[in-house]
C-alpha cells in the first residue's frame, strides 16, 4: 500500500495562530463591549497604490482582445519585469545582477519554501532563532531537520539571536551546509550592519555554504550602512541566493509576486563533486513545477517601478514605520525595553522580568484588548519577547497607543 | 561544502520543444516568403470572455480601496471559489465533493508537480506513456524514477497506450503506489469510457495505490459515457485526487487558476501503518509553502460560474473543437490515421508506415509550413506518432487545412 512522506507526520501542529484566535475569541466573547484591536499580524492595511491600480486595468483589458491578449508566459517571468527590477533594484547600487539571474514568481514564501529541494537530502540547515517558520517547516518535510524533540528539531542548527548578542547570530560550533538569513529581520525587526552581513558571507564562502537571504522587509530600511541586499557584498553573488517580494514594498500580500535572485556565479558541489549552477537547477525546478506568475499581476508589479509608484509605495512603507516609530515609544514609555522598528515594521517587546510571551500576550488582552504575538512561537529563543507590527491604519494605531499606556506592564 | 540534489543531474536536457523552435527558425531562414503557422503549442489563443473581464476589473477596484482591500487570503483559496466549483462542478452530477475537498492554486502544472511530495520517497510510480512530462520530471527530482537509460526512466511503470491496445492503458505486471491518469489525455486526445475508468479505481483500491488523476481536459468532453470527474466512478473518493484547470477551460494560461480535490476520505498509511489523510497532508503543504492564488483571479475564475459564463466559455470551447474535428478530416482525408479529437482538442495522427514521428514532423514542415509536435518527445510508446492542436484561430486553422491538403503523406 502506498505510504505518506514519513517526515509530515514529526511536523507538530503549527498552534501559534490558532491558539491567539482561541484566546482572543475567548476575550471577545467575555468582553463583548471591548473592541480588539491586533497589532499581532503581519499584514498590510493600506490599498493598492493607483499606479498599480491603472496597470493592473489596463492588462485586464489587453487579455479581452485577441491582439493583445497573452497565454502562457515564461516561467521565469516576463522580461518587461526582470528588466525593470534590474535597472531599479540593483543597477543604482552598482550590483552586477542580470535579468537572467531574476526569477519572477507568485510569492517569497513559496520560493523560500520550495528552494531547499535543490539540496542534498542531508544537507544541514542553520536557522536563525527566533525564526519565520517556513524555513524550518519546509526542511522538516524534506527530512532535513531531524525529529521534533517538543521545542527543537534535533538535527537543525539553531543561532540565537537575543539580547544577549544584541541580535546578531554567532558562527555555530557546527557547519552548516545551508544558512537562512533574514534582514532585516522577521520577527525581531532587528537588522545587520553591512560588516557583519559581511562576515557571515565571508564565512559562507570560508565553509561552502549556501546563504538563503530573504529580504521581504528591504523597502523598511531607513539608516545608512545597512545592506539592502545582500550583493552590496563582495562575493556574496558566489554564495547567496536573495529572496524578495512585493508583498511588504507594495501591499501584494493579497495580488501575489515576489522574485528570486539565483546569480550566475552560484555554483554548488554536484553528485560527482564537479560545481553545478543552481540558476540552471531552479530554473529546471520551476520550468518543471511552475507556469509563471499571472500577466495582470506582472504588470502591476512593473508599475512599481515608475517614478509615480515608486513615490507612492514609499509614503505607504513611511507611514507604517511612522506607526511603528509611535508603537515603539509608546512601549519604551511603559518601561519595557524594545528592538527594531527602526528599519523594519516589526517591534520585538522584552517582557517584564520574569514574564513569559505568553504571560505577556494574556496580560496585553485582558488589560487593552490589544492583541500582540508571542516570541515563543517563534522557536526558543523567541520567549521573552513579544512581536508587535505596525502594519495597521493611522487611526488603529493612534487608539493602540491610548490603550497601551494604560498597561499596568 | 553543500551539494546539490542529486536526482536533478540524472534528468536529462528537455530538447523537444527546443529543437522545435531550431529546426522551424531554420526552415523560416531558409524560406522567408512561407509563413509558419503551428499546430504544435498546447496554449489558447482566444482572449478571456467579458464576464470574466468584469470581473476582474471590480475586484482590482477593490484592491485599490481601503475598505475592500484584500491582504493575504486563505492558502486553499477563497470560499466563494470553492464553492461555486463544488455548486457547479460536482453537486450537478451527484458528487458529495465539499469545499473542504477544495483548494485553489496558480495552476495544474505547480499542483500536479508539487503533489507527490506528500508519498514516501520509495513509492513506486506509474504513468501512461505517451505522457505530460511533469509527472516523470517531478518524480525523477524526487528520486523516484530511478535512471536515465537513454530513452526511459529504470524505475517507472511504464503503461503503453498505443493503437494495439485502442490507448486504454494496462494494469502492469509489478505494483504501482501512485499511477498517473489524465483523461481526457494530454497528448493523444483519447479518453477512458466510464467502465475502463471504473476498472482502474477497481485495480487501485484493490492495491492500495493512489490515482492522480489530471481533468485538465474535461470541458473538451462532447461523448455521454465518458467520465468528467474520476468521482463519478463510486469509491473513487477513497483512492483518487482530481487535477482541473481553468486554463484550457477558460483560457486562464497567462491568468492562472486551478484547483486540486483532495477528499476527506482518502486515507494511506502513514510512518506507522496507520492511516493518515492526505487532505490534511496537502493543506499542511500548501499551507507551509503557499500563499493563495491571486484575489484579482479567484475573482475572475468565480464569474466562469455565472450563466453568461458558462454560456461563454462553451462558445470558445465549442469553437476548439470546430477546428479539431476539421483538422480531424483533413488529416483522415490525406489516408492518415487519427485519434482523439472528439472528446479534446488535441489529435494524435499515425505516421504513415515506417516514418518516425520526427521524420513526419520534417516533411510537413517542409512541404507545408505547419509545425506538429513529435509524439516521440512525450515517451517511447508516442514514436510513430504525431500530436496536433485545435487552439488556433478559425482563420489559422482554415489555412492550415488548404495546406494539409496539398501534402504528400
Amino acid at each position: 500500500m502506498v505510504r505518506s512522506n514519513e517526515n509530515y507526520a514529526k511536523i507538530p501542529g503549527n498552534y501559534l495562530f490558532a491558539e491567539i484566535a482561541r484566546k482572543v475569541a475567548a476575550h471577545k466573547e467575555a468582553n463583548p463591549d471591548k473592541k480588539v484591536i491586533s497589532l499581532g499580524i503581519g499584514d498590510v492595511t493600506h490599498p493598492l497604490i493607483p499606479t498599480v491600480i491603472a496597470a493592473m486595468h489596463k492588462a485586464v483589458d489587453e487579455m479581452g482582445q485577441s491582439e493583445s491578449f497573452r497565454g502562457y508566459g515564461p516561467e521565469q517571468g516576463y522580461a518587461f519585469l526582470r528588466e525593470a527590477i534590474v535597472r531599479h533594484d540593483y543597477a543604482p547600487r552598482n550590483l552586477s545582477i542580470t535579468a537572467e539571474d531574476i526569477f519572477i514568481s507568485d510569492g517569497s514564501k513559496c520560493d523560500v519554501g520550495n528552494f531547499q529541494e535543490l539540496f542534498a537530502a542531508d544537507a544541514k540547515v542553520a536557522v536563525t532563532d527566533p525564526v519565520y517558520p517556513v524555513y524550518v517547516d519546509s526542511n522538516a518535510m524534506a527530512g532535513r531537520a531531524g525529529n521534533w524533540t517538543g521545542s527543537k528539531w534535533d538535527n537543525l542548527i539553531y543561532l540565537p539571536c537575543t539580547k544577549d548578542n544584541a541580535f546578531v547570530p554567532d558562527f555555530p560550533k557546527e557547519t552548516p551546509d545551508i544558512i537562512y538569513l533574514c534582514y532585516p529581520n522577521n520577527p525581531t525587526g532587528t537588522v545587520l550592519c553591512k560588516d557583519a552581513l559581511g562576515a557571515w558571507v565571508e564565512y559562507a564562502r570560508k565553509v561552502g555554504a549556501v546563504i538563503l537571504f530573504d529580504s521581504a522587509y528591504e523597502a523598511y530600511v531607513t539608516e545608512e550602512n545597512i545592506p539592502h541586499s545582500i550583493y552590496e557584498v563582495p562575493g556574496a553573488e558566489e554564495v547567496a541566493v536573495e529572496f524578495r517580494s512585493f508583498s511588504k514594498t507594495a501591499g501584494f500580500t493579497g495580488t501575489r509576486c515576489a522574485y528570486v535572485v539565483v546569480p550566475k556565479a552560484l555554483r554548488i558541489a554536484g553528485p560527482d563533486g564537479n560545481p553545478v549552477f543552481l540558476q540552471a537547477m531552479w530554473n529546471r525546478r520551476q520550468a518543471t513545477k511552475f507556469n509563471g506568475c499571472s500577466y495582470i499581476v506582472q504588470r502591476g508589479a512593473e508599475a512599481i517601478y515608475t517614478l509615480e509608484g515608486q513615490e507612492l509605495v514609499s509614503k505607504v512603507v513611511n507611514s507604517y514605520m511612522a506607526n511603528a516609530a509611535k508603537i515603539r515609544k509608546g512601549v519604551q514609555d511603559l518601561g519595557l525595553e524594545t528592538f527594531g522598528g527602526v528599519n523594519a515594521p516589526y517591534i520585538w517587546v522584552r517582557t517584564p522580568e520574569g514574564l513569559g510571551s505568553w504571560d505577556f500576550f494574556e496580560r496585553l488582552l485582558s488589560q487593552t484588548s490589544l492583541v500582540c504575538t508571542p516570541g515563543a512561537g517563534f522557536g526558543p529563543s523567541g520567549e521573552g519577547y513579544v512581536r508587535l507590527t505596525a502594519f495597521g491604519t493611522a487611526t488603529q494605531t493612534e487608539e493602540a497607543l491610548k490603550r497601551l499606556a494604560a498597561l499596568d506592564a
